[in-house]
């Protein structure tokens, strides 16, 4: 029986270190008269984004960094949202904007994340951002796999050639997080909805990332003795895509939700919009 | 023991079942007044690139398509190239824009390749084209990758749910074949160099794609019985990355090299030019 000790991947720990490192450069931004601003986009009134995004607010307040907030109710139109965009892209005084996700469902969320300008896609979201992360040169990978590859790196987790299985292939988190790791040098198997066998699939890996949105869906049982678990899961109630106590028995290390990757995402964010108000600043 | 039936899959057949279905859309077009036009930059004297060059001109006007070449010696910087491809964005009689892979060491390939004009990039290697093709919804999808998916679905060989292991993850092969076995539905793990048990990952594929650049790479003991083998390699003396005959003994179906790959690669890109030619053609 092994005696190894579990590791709790402290989100909240890796979080502080990321914001840092941001003060002195906010600090310095300062004195050139530039004020970090972020501006987020939330359509519509579903509660839990709201809850992110006022966190995200509030992450800003505390660091120095401006938020600009537009509501814009359920009933915006595509055409309208694009609008709003745009007058974002304009505004020289905005350094990243975040398009809240979800949108509601008549909204083309795609052509509304491409009309976000590449120099303020702090949140990765367009088509471009992600085959630049994908090259592996992306100046803004999306935030919760950039945060996921921070938390490996600030706990020294070992990622080359060893077999990564991400769960989930969303355009901002599946496909992302694969490619990131990928370049990492890890082998990288993705899976989703329509894969065969997904447990016998997760217990070969090394590193397991659930990116799934389904609560407590990733077993214990799947996991290998000794893997590293990292549950990018959000669902209501603040409950992870892995069950918690089942994969903690089994991990060598694991984040839990809360105070896991969401908090690394948001800290992310941060970094990003100050790395574009370097960039770009008046 | 298995008497199924191998299946060696005919590149040559899907290849001419592509150009079957181009011709009366070209006779269309002529009736427009519009010949589609590939133009095709090669870079210093290797002969193999030579022999590709020539084998897409032949292709081109054996199906009455226009081929422009342009031959531009070793020395031409990243600056040259970039200018030339520039005029071939400009140049209205010009469809699709060809540049051969690989170029001179000295020149910033990826540059180069972002160049060429979206519409034009029919051989799908700007960054915007492989993140369309990651989304999945790319007009032109990298021509090997889209071939090996031309050649399954030909075949009516299953995608959706099986396991697909890429051996390979180079910005025009590797990585845009994961992407689109993804976006079929396939579970998939791409391979590379730093990937350890190589042979025990390959094992476990319902569908094998070598896509290594290494002659015979692919050792029939790696192959699980019944899987689908398609082998994307062109090394020198027209040798695959599979073990053909070690592989053939244990697949359900296999592409050989030659006639396997490579002329769906050229149909491919003969396509792609006559789709750019029926949007964009004067």
């Amino acid at each position: 029986m092994s005696h190894a000790i579990k590791r709790i991947l402290d989100g909240n720990a890796v979080a502080s270190r990321i914001k840092e490192q941001l003060a002195p450069r906010i600090a310095k931004l300062a004195e050139r008269g530039v004020t970090p601003c972020l501006a987020t986009i939330l359509v519509g009134d579903d509660p839990s984004s709201a809850t992110y995004v006022r966190m995200k607010g509030n992450a800003c307040k505390r660091l120095g960094i401006k938020s600009i907030r537009v509501d814009l109710p359920a009933s915006t139109t595509t055409e309208e949202l694009i609008d709003a965009i745009g007058q974002l892209n304009e505004d020289k005084a905005v350094h990243g904007i975040l398009l809240q996700h979800p949108v509601p469902h008549h909204i083309d969320e795609r052509a509304a994340f491409e009309a976000i300008a590449i120099e303020k896609d702090v949140d990765g979201v367009t088509t471009l951002g992600f085959a630049q992360n994908a090259f592996g040169y992306a100046d803004y990978p999306s935030c919760t796999p950039a945060a996921i590859m921070a938390i490996l790196a600030h706990y020294e987790l070992p990622v080359r050639g060893r077999h990564a299985v991400v769960i989930g292939r969303s355009p901002i988190l599946g496909k992302p997080v694969s490619a990131m790791l990928l370049n990492a040098d890890a082998t990288v198997t993705t899976c989703h909805s329509r894969t065969e066998n997904l447990a016998d699939l997760v217990r070969l890996a090394d590193i397991v990332i659930a990116a799934v949105g389904k609560p407590n869906f990733v077993q214990g049982g799947w996991i290998k003795p000794g893997a590293v678990v990292l549950d990018a899961g959000y669902n209501p109630g603040n409950v992870g895509d892995v069950d918690y106590e089942a994969c903690l028995a089994k991990a060598s290390a694991i984040t839990p939700v809360p105070a896991g990757v969401g908090p690394v995402t948001i800290a992310t964010l941060l970094k990003h919009t100050v790395d574009a108000a370097e960039k770009f600043g008046a």
